[in-house]
This record gives structure tokens, sequence and C-alpha cells, in this order.
């Protein structure tokens, strides 16, 4: 992949010209050179407009603005638009709109009404997807494929339900395997035959844990299979790199991991909902993260919020001059390029709200100053080269899955929440953070840091004993490695899997209702165990006297463990002690 | 419509006498008499007992309530029983029970299970109707017809969707207006034939809101249709006014400017929910609106609690002679009467904690003495001849329900709170005020307040404008004039419609998080503005200097604008200013 | 029943070893051995082991659990496993899974997925009963049979409808009686035929309170005839006393007098929520109502945490030495003994985060040390012979049912609650206390307290009032006999049922808003009432002056009303002045 001028960021948004009549175009992409904008993002929603019934297309329109913005030198990033099937395809194929776990189904008439399992939407998707890429692979324009948008919806029909039998087969190989990896022997959940398995719709009672957490993983890998799909259609017909757009919310659909292998650059939307230094951590952390799933290739903000922040409760503007310095931020932390939701505010439909480069108001504006403000800024500059980083946290979707298992020993255990205290911690003291898989090569760090990673294979931590015994520092945070990939609790005391690289054995967990304050001053809040010393020294206690946090020295290295929530500062001082 | 004797108030309520056995229909008359009822509302819910099996009927006992009524000089408002339809009708028709968006079929065992669109309903209205008129059209005891009974119900059903159709039909004339009406260019909802539209049943994410606008419409005509139906067959009987009740809630289910020009009296349903001079406020508010709905017909109180106050936690007493003030409230503000719910307090059935005129505890008590009081204090009274308002508020459902939209800039936007915020800053200071329709004739109004009217017509502003060259005062606030009838953001700053009228420029809408403190004291809260300048004047200005608060001199008249929520005082200061 | 060596208390716990390989059984009879373990609850959840396929059964592990128990001297509780049916049963009977009000069908995948109105489910359970009965009801290691798990599902599908109507047939016997007794006059409600009734399905409004009230009481007893049936089965294949446990929460979705009349012994499952005193008191309820449901049998805790309290937010541990204390409180009051779910805490599975009387960490715990040190008290103790109570506290399903329709004059009431209230304050004071039925003879007791409870039978008053005319003493409190056994209000005043006894006429109901000082300085909150003494004197007034506690000579006895919500102190002063 390369910029416009192989050396500049890339700089726009999402373009859909099919909202504006053809006389606004012109001033459109006026409005961009002033603005140099040499990005736009087209076609993210235009199935309808493209594949007008079904199997007819129209690509007239799309010809015009290909050749419009390739005239003036605004290259595309161009959509598959399988996001939103029209609504003639909900008529056509009704066993294709998604399924609520209570049996709802959903009807067309916003967004994201498909299964991805469903043949007849597959089916539909390559069809799309291969005219596109047909017509448009070899345009000049198109330097860039963008399938589908925002990949992350869930469906519980008939169809995912054999889709998901598929997948159980190759992952656990036999019934029996499933049988015990399910612990299906408690509630009489024993599966006799294959067919008796459903995705986990409404019960009477509690949820099997996993069963839900194979159900998420499953549904990472049937949209992730959806991609492929297309991306190899694409792939067929041009050099261009093929991507997709995560959405960088708490929610975490996806197997990063797994999806960052699969694109040829990582691509995220993010949206921030706190100002100043709240927004300015939201930017570092989401930076990091894409940084880090591209594992070397490039990544870029494919959508952002047009100087606005959208919070559940209202549309917040950013500070004057606050857009251009997040902008900034995201490049200094490796973005190929700052693109934004969307080129012009909507007259209407469902986010008719959302914030426009030109805003409702028009050009003249305050918003339309600072975009321009900021595509000439960024036309100066060349891509940034981010500071190695010496630290890195771990990072693994399955474990945050696992962790929103409703039944654990106390509400509001949430491993993201934990990895932001963690990075933002380290952001504060400037120290740059990579994000790491557990069973990733992590040699090179001098500190990892695993908070609340209650999910662990045997292979990551046999990667992590080696990485301390050669001499790194870990520093481990409560309720970590407590189960095994088939979400059983690892047995013997706690934390089954780190008991002998922390020299610990924790023998209960207990949820606080009020703080604790240790031996050192530190507060504890949320959690605490009762921890035995097995090797490990305690550097600070429980009023009890009990160890609280504690240190190990294993080979050449150390292992940290944090039994307690600790605040901000509490954590900086840990990490500090162990040399982070 | 006359009242009983001609001259004096119609005082009364809902007479349910299938509840209780005959010998209790002699004591109810005798009371009846010397509380000086003289309109019972019969039948509302007598659909099973009028007709035990379809297309049998049973009027044995209506014919005895209906003499016994007449013989003690009572006279009937009768009721066509549809808002309740018997349990065999559900079995007969079960494709007539309403359907919920998520397609959940109800079922009956409540009241108000019906779809309004469905053929075998509209039967057995028309039905029941015509027996009813038949019968009892020339009855001396019947003075006036009840239809129905607080219509609102909403259904999402096939047959509402293929009456959704028609109307979509009649509304947009062909498929490529409503494509633009409904920006359905925005994420792929082009219809490319009617049969793919649907009512706005459960979708994956945000609906498009001028899909759901046009429902709300829908939804008010189909009611008002079936209504329709009901009367014309009860008009072709007889002389009597007929009616139906409109249920003052927030909720605003109809068109009220609509209805009210096909009923021959406006009818309310008003339950209060605050004590003292909150509650007084909320007689005066739906006094003024009934009153204005009418445009010169009549309005009567159909329902009112009985000395209690139904909030959604409890039921609250009123002070001691606090009803009969109340009341006489209405009757000041044009009301022909005042009626109850319901007459007799029930033993069972989902509202047998409704207070009735004869509480549980009988005759001997506190509740039916002040009845008493007030039926002697009306029959002594002539009809009121209100104040002539000479200020005016907007009114308009089609605005109140686009600002429902739940993709708004900020959550909390309320067209009937900033109202009720206006209405009850004039009924302090002692303003008589009507409320009237954008487009309406308001030339004889000295001052007309538009608060947060978020949809508005070319031709209403037009009116408007023509009104403040005129002379006229125009007061406006923030987030008015926004969207034309479609719902689609007037484009090149806001307020799209009203700019030049105001001779302000909005360039960017800022909710707040924190009230702030405007130029000349007055605090501002929950929403701001960037204003410019235009040809107004600023009257106070935001804590950076933009103006807040804006007075335009525009042909013989002024238009001033509020970008800003303020508080009761602060609006009233403005008032003030602006000479109303 | 004996307990296992004839004298000594029952200890132990739900034992599941299909959970584990057979060698990690060794380890737990070594353990309970340890432990004086003597009593294991088998089977709970082993259907899927016992029955893999319908109609073949696989016994040979069970057969070597319950000789290697035996052989360890460890007798057997041994349970049918129908509450929790395996997967091949819900796809070979799709109609047997439960479906809610909104017609939403269950999905097997956790437990209690079935509904018990349904042929299948019921032959199904019988088989499995049958099968075990004839198995094991001669082995000389089974000393109890424990029936099904915690009843208490409700289901609204077809087969329910079918079964309600024939239940309500026997219960009104005519549709005449039926409508009268349902009150359906109100909202056109009349049934005109068998086969209009529906169990209380989703509907448009508010609900007919009779309907909900003989829909819990139907549930409660269709859950009975399952009961039945495999009590009937197993008594003839064996000598053991048959039993189930009974979920101790607030839902209550049994008549639990009727329930015990059919059980040989009374089991509860209770899970405290409370540290401290407040959760002792918890113990005191549960254990003094499991007593009293008994009727003098005996009664066993057939659950209980392990240490450990389960709120809604997280797991809480007991301080130390406090599950003995409050397991040594159990059998004070009569327990049979103590048992825990469960043996050990699970690997997997929807409660792996149960603790388990042998945690994850292994018997080398704290709460397996404990475990140890109750074992062994225990195996010491003779069964208690609790104190005679000299006060009652009356108890009724019905009326706590009745109290739980949602349009009652406030939001709050709870029978539940006000019961919890006055059996803690007698419990403050060291009042030994049972609960009685309302019907139920209660000439012993020398004071009888009435906690709002609302519903009351004719016969019930009747009891009530020679009781107090033979020289009882009852305290009724607010919102007491309003109602009759059809939930219709006792008109003429209230509380209409009790008037004469209290010598009391109340004529309106007031829900508060803000406490109220009454004149001797206590404090009422929540509710209050428009008293007139007809008889009766008032201890207590309102600050108006009316009365609000009052004291009746009736007969010999003394009835005391008091007409708003008291605290405990408060309720402590009346009950002092009472004699209590």
């Amino acid at each position: 992949m390369t910029s416009p001028d192989g050396e500049n960021m890339y700089f726009g948004g999402d373009y859909n010209p099919e909202q504006w009549p053809e006389d606004v175009w012109l001033e459109d992409v006026r409005l961009m050179r002033e603005a140099k904008v040499n990005l736009a993002t087209v076609g993210v929603f235009s199935w309808g407009r493209l594949e007008p019934a079904e199997g007819m297309h129209d690509f007239g329109w799309l010809d015009r603005v290909m050749d419009l913005l390739h005239d003036n030198d605004i290259q595309v990033n161009l959509a598959t638009p399988t996001a939103s099937p029209p609504p003639w395809f909900g008529l056509a194929h009704p066993d294709a709109m998604p399924v609520r776990a209570d049996g709802t189904r959903l009807t067309h008439g916003s967004r994201d009404t498909y299964c991805v399992n469903v043949p007849a939407y597959r089916a539909a998707s390559r069809r799309i997807a291969t005219a596109l890429a047909e017509r448009y692979g070899a345009h000049p324009a198109t330097v860039m494929w963008h399938v589908h948008n925002e990949y992350g919806t869930t469906c519980y029909c008939d169809h995912c339900a054999a889709a998901f039998r598929d997948w159980l087969r190759d992952r656990h190989k036999s019934l029996d395997a499933l049988n015990d990896a399910w612990s299906t022997a408690f509630w009489s959940q024993h599966y006799s035959a294959w067919e008796q398995i459903m995705p986990p719709r409404v019960t009477q009672y509690r949820s099997n844990p996993a069963h839900l957490l194979d159900y998420r993983r499953f549904c990472s890998d049937a949209l992730l299979a959806h991609y492929r799909e297309q991306r190899d259609i694409l792939r067929a017909h041009g050099p261009q790199p093929v991507t997709t757009n995560y959405v960088m919310a708490g929610w975490t659909p996806l197997d990063h991991w797994k999806w960052s292998a699969e694109v040829d650059l990582v691509g995220i939307d993010h949206y921030t909902d706190q100002p100043g230094d709240d927004g300015l951590a939201q930017v570092a952390l989401a930076s990091d993260l894409a940084r880090s799933w591209a594992r070397g290739k490039p990544w870029l903000l494919m959508e952002q919020g047009v100087a606005a922040m959208y919070t559940p409760e209202r549309t917040l503007a950013l500070e004057p001059g606050e857009h251009v310095r997040r902008s900034l931020d995201y490049v200094a932390r490796g973005a190929a390029g700052v693109l934004h939701f969307q080129w012009r505010a909507s007259q209407g439909g469902a986010e008719q709200w959302c914030q426009g480069m030109v805003p409702h108001a028009g050009p003249d504006s305050r918003v339309f100053r600072e975009i321009t403000e900021l595509g000439r800024t960024l036309s100066s500059l060349a891509p940034a080269e981010p500071e190695a980083a010496e630290v890195a946290i771990l990072w693994d979707d399955e474990a945050a899955w696992a962790l929103q298992n409703p039944a654990l020993p106390t509400a509001g255990l949430d491993f993201r929440a934990s990895v932001e205290q963690a990075h933002r911690v380290l952001w504060q003291r400037g120290i740059a953070t990579d994000f790491v898989h557990p069973s990733h090569d992590i040699s090179r760090y001098r500190a990892v840091l695993m908070p609340s990673l209650y999910l662990i294979s045997d292979e990551a931590v046999a990667n992590l004993t080696a990485y301390v015994e050669g001499g790194g520092t870990l520093v481990v945070s409560y309720f970590s490695g407590i189960a095994d990939p088939d979400t059983r609790v690892r047995l013997g005391g706690y934390p089954g899997a780190l008991r002998d690289l922390l020299g610990v054995r924790v023998e209960e967990l207990h949820p606080l209702t009020a703080p604790v304050t240790l031996s050192d001053g530190t507060i504890g809040t949320f959690w605490s165990e009762t921890v035995h010393l097995t090797g490990a020294t305690a550097t600070a206690t429980y009023p009890g006297g009990g160890p609280a946090i504690t240190r190990h020295q294993a080979g050449a290295g150390t292992a940290w463990y944090i039994s307690t929530r600790l605040d901000a500062s509490g954590l900086g001082d840990v990490l500090a002690q162990a040399g982070v």
C-alpha cells in the first residue's frame, strides 16, 4: 500500500454521493481539493443503487463518481456494500434476516440486516463483490478495497445452528471431547448427537459458559469467512490492498489477532467519547492496539467523528484545535492516515445528526475550516515511525469474552477496563506500549503486563514462563490465569496456570464491598484474595496480614502479582517498584 | 349540543351498571340525583354483554338502564364498546389481535386488543355501532355518542403493513417521491416496490426517522378512519353530537388538529399527577389545549380522577376542596362540564383500585360528599365564556413525533415539556393563552411562542413570517425550524426555516453538560448554539461572547430567538422584554 | 425418617460424581469420612447420564457410586433427575419446552427446560422415576428420595392452557361462577366458552388480577401433580421418605401449606445474602417457616451455600466460624440436618463459581476445615427439640400472590417483607415464633400477627374471630383483610373482612410520600388510612387527629390495628403494649 504521493498521509472520509444530486458532487470535489482530501471511501452503503433488483446492476452513477474523483486526484477506497442489503433482498430471502436469541426475526429498515451463515446472503455478497471487482479493479482511482462495514452482528438462526455444529466438529473433533470441554455433566447437558447442539438461544436459567464462549469464537470466525470470501474475489481482480474496519468498542465481536492476519492493512473506526486527556488516552489506546494487531503491516484510521464526541446521551464538540491534535496523535502512533465518517452531513436518514466534514451549515463553518487545516497539516507530513515499545500488555479477545460470562464471583469484572487502566498508567508515564497475544514472542520487551486475563492456554503459560526465566518482568493482576481455553477452572489453588511462575497459591477469592488500605498505604478496591506465599515475597499486605502484592524471582526474571484492584496511582507505584 | 337544561354544566361520569346486580342500580340513580349527576357515560366496556356471541345481541339490560336513567332525568352519553372486544372475538379472529414491533402477537385478557386495520375488526365495529344506533338513536336519554375509548393503540401486523402502503401511496404518490422524502439513499434503503415497505418493526440498528414519523402519522389516520366509520353510522340514526375522548398524555398518539375537525365536540380524559399549583397548571394546560383544538366548538372533560391523582408509583388523594376547585378551573376555561371515571368503584378487575364517585366505602364518605358538593355547585353555574387569549403557543403533534426520533443531537429534547414550560410561565403571569397550529391564522394574537418546534412546513414559515411582518411578536426557542415535513434537515445553517425571520444563522448545536451564565445573569442549561447575527441584535450572550438570545425587527413586528434552555424565571424575563 | 445412626443430625450435600473421573470418587469418600458426612444427595442433574437416549438406561456408574458410598457408611438421598431433561428430550419433544408469556419458546442448554403440563414430559418423568425406584428402592444406601429440584417454573403454552381450563372447571364449576369470581364484566372480558380462557399471556394493557391469581394457584397445583406422580411411584418401591426442596425466595411459586401436606419431610434450599445479624435473622425465618410448614413432620436444610453468601452482585464469604454458627441455628430451630450445594466445586458449567465443601483449592483450605469442624460438631449433637412458640405469624402464599398484582394503590406492597419485619422484631426480642395458615387452629398461641394479609377467606375470618373472642391477641397491620379469595374488594369500608373484629371502619387508603409522626412519637411511613372508630380505642393518632393505631376488646381477647408502616422499633412498641 502506498499513500497517494508515496509518502504522505491518507486524508479523507466516507463519501456517499448517492445521497446528493450530481451538482453537489462538483462542489464536493472542489471542497475536497481545498481541504487536501486525497482518499474517499465510496460505496459503503450503496448496494441498493448498485443492484436495484436482484442480479441487475447499475454502475453508471458510480462510473461518474470514480472518474470525477480520479480527475481531481482523489483516490478511492472502494467498498463492497454488503453491510446493508437493500429491501428487495430481505423480501426475496426472509430466512436471511437475522434472528435474536429469543427467536425474534429482524426486518430490513436499518442496516446490518443479514446473517452471514445464510447461503443466499453469501451468494448475493459474492455477486456484488465480483461485479465491483470486475468493473473497478482496474480503475485508476481504486487504491484500496474496503470489504463490508464494521463486522460484528450476531444471529441465532437455524443456518447459524448448522454452521456452528460444523465449526464445533472442527474444533472438538468428537462429541466426547465437546462434552468434556463444555463440562456438560453439570445440569445434564450431555450431547449425544451433533444435531442437539443449538446456538445459545434463550433458555430457562443460566447458560453454559463454555457454550457461550465457543459461540463468540464461532461468530468471529463466521464473519471472517464472509470477509475472506470477498477478499479473495477482490484480490483476483487487482493488486490493491483489501481491508475492513474494526469497531473499536468494548463489545469486541472479533478475534482481532486472527482477523489481522487476514487483512492487508488494519483499519479501525474509532469514536472517542471523552474530552481532554481522557480522549487523548482513548486515541493512544486505539492506536496502540491497531498498530500491534497489524504486526508490521500498515494501519489506518478509517473512521473517526468530525470534531465531535458521541456519548450515549449527547453529541459534544471538541475544543478548537483539539481535532487536529488528536488526528496527529493517531499519526504519531503509526496511522497511515486519518479518515472520517462522513464527508458531508446527511440531510435525512438515521445518522442525519452525525457530524460531517462539510456540516449542515456548509463550508463556511469552523468545522470545515478545521478539516482544511488538518488536511494541509497532514499534506506536509511524512508517515511517522513510532517509537519502539519496550513494554507490552497482553491482549486476548477470547479471554475478554470468557470474562463476559454472567456468572462469575462478582459482577464488574472487565478485561477491557483493566487493559485501559494499565495502558493509561503507562501512557501517563510516557512509556511506549505494544499489545501482544499471550502466545506471541515477547522476548524483546523488558516488561509485560497481564491485566485480569482470566483464560489462558498451556502454550501461553509456557511462553510467559520462558519469558520471565529469560530475564523478563511480568506484572499479573487479579483473576488472571484462572481458566483453561474451555473456561474450566484450573484446580488446586488459583491462579492455576501461574502458581509456579508467581510463587503464590490463592485459596479464596473475595470480592470487596468496601476499600481496604494495604500495608504500604495503597488502596485496594473491588476484589481481594487469600494469597499464600510459595516462593514469592509480599511487598504489600492486607489489613489481616495476608499478602496482597507479591514479587517472585523466577530464573533471571521477576513475576509480580497484584491480588486486588489498585487505582492508577497504586498501579503506577507497583510498576515503578517493578522497574517498568 | 345542549347541556341538560340548556344552560347548566354537564356533570357525571362513566357508569358501568353491568358490573353490579340490578338492585344496586336503584341506589345508583338515587345517589346520582342526590349528587345532581345529569350525564352518565354508558356502555364503554359493554361489548361482551351487548353481543355475547358474534352477531347475537342482548339489549334487554341496557334498555332497562336507559329507561331508568331517563326516568330519573339523567341523560346518557352512549358509548360504542369497540375499545374492548370480548374474548370470543379474539378466538374467532386471531389475526385481529395486535402485534408488537418485535412480532409478538398479543392476546385478549385486558382491553384494547384489536388492530384497526383488520377488516374483521372493522366489520365487527360497524355491526355493534349500527345495532346501538338503531336501538338507541331515538331513545330520549341519548344526548351524545361516545365512540370507542381513548384511541391510541399501535400495531405492526401485516394488515397494518398493507394499509400503511396505501397510506404512503396517497401521501407520496410515487416510490421515487417516497425514496426522496425518506432519504433512503442512506444505508441502502431504496424501495423498488411498494411491497418492500414494512411498518417500523424491530431491526438491527437505528430506524429511519422519516419512516418512523410517517408511521406515527399513519397510525393517527388509521385510528381516525375507524372513528369516522362509526361516527357516520351514528349520525345517520340521530341528531346527537358524536365524539370520543382523547388521552391527555405526553405520548400523543393522535394528530389533534386533524381529529378535532372530525368530532362534534372535543372530549378529553385528563388525569393529573401533581398536587397543588403543579396540578392546577396541568388543568390549565389541558383545558387550553382542548379549547384550542375545538376551534369554537364545545369541549368536555370526559374523564378525570375522583379526588385522586394517579402517579406511576401510587395513588394520592387531593386535599379537601381541591377536587371542586380543579373542576371549576376546567369550567372557567370553557369546559361544557366535568365527568369522571367512574361512578362506582369496581370490586374486581384491573381497575378495582381506581377511585369511584361512590368509593368502596360507600356514599358515607368524604369522597361522595365532595362529589355532591361539586354537583350542587355546578348545577347553579352557567357555562363560562373564557377570556379571549391574546397570546398563543404553537402546537403540532407531527413536530412532537419528529422530536421523539431517538437519534438527535441529544437525549432529553421534548416538545411537550417545552410547551408545558412556556404555558406555565404565561399562566403564572395571568396571561390567557391559546394553542394554534403553525399554519393557522394567528393574526389576532399580539404574541406567539414557538417552543422547540423541530419540524415545520414552508407554508407555516410563510404564515409566521406574514404574522411578524404584520406587527406580531414571535418568540422562538432552540431547535425550532430545523427540519422539513419529511424530517430532513434544512441546510445552510440552522434554523433553516427561520434564518431570515430571526436574523440569525446558527452554525453549530452544542448540548451542554453544565449550566452557563449568560451576560444578563440568566442561566442556560441543556443546550447552546453558535449563533451568528445576520440582522438581529443580541440581548444576551454566552460567556464566550456569542449571541444567546436575539431580537430581530422584521417588518412591523419582532422575532426573538432563545438558543438555550432557560428556567421559568429566565423565560419570563425574555417574555417581559418582548412585551408579552 | 431416621438419621443415620438414629439420633444424630444429617450432614452432607449434593454430590455429583458424574462430573469427575472415578479416581476422584475415592478421594471424595475419604474426605467425606474425614468431614463426617453421612448423607449425600445424588443424581439431581444426572438424567443425561442415566438415560443417554430415550428409554435406554445406563446405571452402571450409579451402581458403583451407591456401593462406594454405602461401603463408606454414607447414606444417599437419591434424586429423580427430572429438573434437567437432557438435550435429546428437547429435540424429540419440542412442544415440551417452556413458553414465556410473550410466546417465546425456550431451548435446552440450561436447566428446567420443560413444562409439567406436557404429556410427553410427564411420561418421561414417570419412566426415569420408575427405573430409579426399581433399581435403588431396595439399595441399602437409599434412605431418602429427592424428587426433582427446586420446583418453580412457569409456562404459558397451549398444554398449560388446556390444563388451566380443567383446573378452572374444577375450582369454579361453571363459567358463570368464573365470570363472577373474575369480575369479567369489567373491560368486556366475559367468557362464553371455556376455550376462550388463556394463560395470562402478554396483552395490551393491565391484566385481570383474579386471572393472574388463579394462574399462580394453578401453577403451584400443576407442579404438585408432577411431584405426586413421582412420589407415588417411589413409595411403591420402598419405605423411604420422599420429599423435594423448596426454594426459599421472595418469589414463592408454591402454596407451601398444600405442598407440605404431600411431602414426607419438608426440605428447603436456603441461601442467605446478608452478613452478621441480618443473615442470622434470615436463618431464623427460613427455619421457622420450614418447621411450621412441616406441622410436626421433620424438616431438613437440603441446600445452603458453603460458607458463602450469593448476592445479586457478588459472592461474599462468611466470617470464620460463621458458617458453623448459622448451621447450628438451623438445627436449634429443628432441622434434621444440614446439607449443602455442593460437595465439590465444579470445574466448568454454569455454577462453576458456586462454592463447594471441597473448594477449587482442594481440601487444604479454610473452607474444608470449617466443613470438617461442622461435621464433627454435628456428629456429637442429638436433634434439637425447639422451644414451643407462643406467638404466631399468619402466612399464606395466596395472599402473597394477590399482593403481587401490579395495580394496587401503591407500588411497594410486599407480604414477604411485612412478614420478615414482624418475624425479626419477635426474633430480636427472643420470642419463639411459628407460622400458621389463617384457617388453621391457632388457639394455643397467646398472640397472632397478621402482617398485610391482603386476601382472606370467610372461613379464616371466622377462625380469627373465634380466636380473639376466646382470649387471644391479634395484631393486624395495614391493607389486611381487604379482598376475598377471588381478589374482589370487600365493600362498605376497609378492611371489609375485619371491621367488626377490629372495631374500625377505614374510609380511605393514603399511600404516603413522606413520613408522619404519630401522637406517641412513633414514625409512620409509606402508607396511612382514614380510620373511623366503631368500637376500638385509638392508641396513637395521625397529625390531623385521626386514629392510626387502635385496640379493640372483642370477647375475651384484643384485636389491634396498625394502619401505617412502622419501623422495627415502632412495631416492637406496639407489640409490647399488646403484651406480645
